[in-house]
């Protein structure tokens, strides 16, 4: 299962019932928080949120309605009496800024903490299981920026069915195939997996670009991706605020939406200046047909 | 007017409807704001504080239920196009957590903020104009932390009535000896303030003490205050946790309450682990009467 919980999708500055941007995905059981803007905490427990169970934080860039919340988080994982691991994937920088905190308070983790610095221009695999990998996205923002691209693979092995021909499998075999051994027939053969299967393909894509300008850069890197969330902090009226802050309007995001083939866009991290959601939704609806509005604490299957 | 809104009262982590500490002070018509937990600038909101107005803010210690807003606040005031200077009173170390937070988001305030670090052991006076004065209040905790004494002194000086007798006094004479002025009288005689006023007195006096052991040295430092504010972390069945992890109980905030003679006690800096908070009157009666529960969004007037 790969489903998104928004927890908050407003930039700026966080409101009563607008909360800036935070993101919580679940992927085959695994729990990944993207961005952390302040009150998060608050936000995964109004969202049931399982805290143990968060392994991995994303967060995409420095500006405060970001990642202002993390260390709160930090500090709450330790109060919960968190024994598991927790990583942060995020711009040069972040460790400093947290383990002053930490320092200052005299409040080390009881819980290993580990910081994944990133400082590459380039997309780059930062995490990687059996079940998810995770890449960057670079953005085109006033500070370094990335986005990321989770990609569900599928757990099984896909059995070739013209290999199999002729062997003469047991039933135990096909789940062993599936999982990646390697099999032994009746007659002590050894047969290889690799020679029986095909490689898991890629089952779904899942695409975070929150802050970037226009950029088609980014478009080969998100083609084809299940659901992409792309900020619209801006309408098209607005475009020279877009440019100059390096946002983006709704309807350059259904621009990338379209040119990258992607399947769902999911649209975020409103200016508060807009009463009126919809017009997002309108604006878009001119370069792309599948368009869906973010709001806090809605959740997206993928 | 001296007007108390508990913003905050809960200890440990922030959750929905109960927000860790921050209290807003209005002093004759200016906002002082007393820690910033995470989440603050939301709960000002809820209170419709007037965010322009707030030009002091007064940080107790470097805990994360007390300072986690802090930069976030910071970062609204520059996004609302904040010009009047803020001044941000707190332990050492509280410039460098929030410079660096700045520093990495390039986002340097365009308003002038200033920080007054503190490291003294002893009582200081932090702040001071005509209407208020705000001295420390060294506390017992795990880390370096003070409470603060707010002053609110009467505006116009007392004029002596033995003073004055023979005198001829114009009508305009009074205004102007109890705003400080010396006076003019008809026949070009100058007469010095001084001679026929006396200071204004102290009259309303807050003391804020949040989080401290049990600790006998505060009675003198508060004595005869018009309202305490005492963390009240846990019962007296929690005593050893109190005791170990240096915060009080219900019946130690009032046995200090009644040792100082103030006129009233609000308990807050309640841990999450009591369900019912009239536990917490109850069982402060046992030393004090005049027993109060923040809340929060609760406001109390001086």
């Amino acid at each position: 299962m790969l489903e998104l919980t928004i927890l908050g999708c407003h930039s700026a500055t966080p409101i009563e019932n607008k909360h800036t941007s935070s993101q919580l995905l679940e992927a085959e059981g695994n729990l990944f928080l993207i961005d952390c803007g302040e009150g998060t905490q608050m936000q995964l427990r109004k969202a049931n949120a399982k805290f143990a169970r968060i392994q991995h934080i994303f967060i995409s860039h420095l500006h405060g309605d970001h990642f202002y919340g993390l260390i709160g988080l930090i500090s709450t994982f330790r109060l919960l009496g968190r024994a598991k691991p927790l990583h942060i994937y995020g711009p040069r920088g972040i460790k400093e800024i947290i383990t002053i905190q930490l320092k200052m308070a005299k409040s080390w983790t009881d819980y290993p903490l580990y910081f994944h610095e990133l400082s590459s221009l380039k997309s780059e695999t930062i995490y990687e299981d059996e079940v998810v990998s995770v890449s960057t996205l670079p953005l085109d923002h006033r500070v370094y920026t990335n986005g990321f691209l989770f990609t569900i693979k599928s757990i099984n092995r896909k059995i070739n069915i013209e290999a199999i021909k002729g062997i003469d499998l047991e039933p135990h075999h096909y789940k062993q195939l599936q999982q990646g051994l390697s099999i032994e027939l009746s007659d002590g053969t050894i047969r290889e997996n690799k020679k029986l299967t095909f490689d898991p393909k890629p089952i779904k894509k899942y695409a975070y670009c929150s802050d970037t300008a226009y950029n088609k850069k980014l478009i080969p890197m998100i083609m084809g991706a299940d659901l992409l969330y792309h900020e619209a902090t801006f309408l098209e009226k607005h475009a020279d605020l877009a440019k100059k802050t390096k946002h983006s309007t709704a309807l350059q995001a259904a621009k990338i939406a379209k040119a990258a083939n992607v399947k769902k866009l999911v649209l975020g991290h409103f200016s508060n200046r807009y009463p009126n959601k919809e017009d997002f939704v309108c604006e878009a609806s001119q370069a792309f047909d599948s368009i869906f509005l973010s709001e806090d604490l809605k959740t997206f299957l993928i």
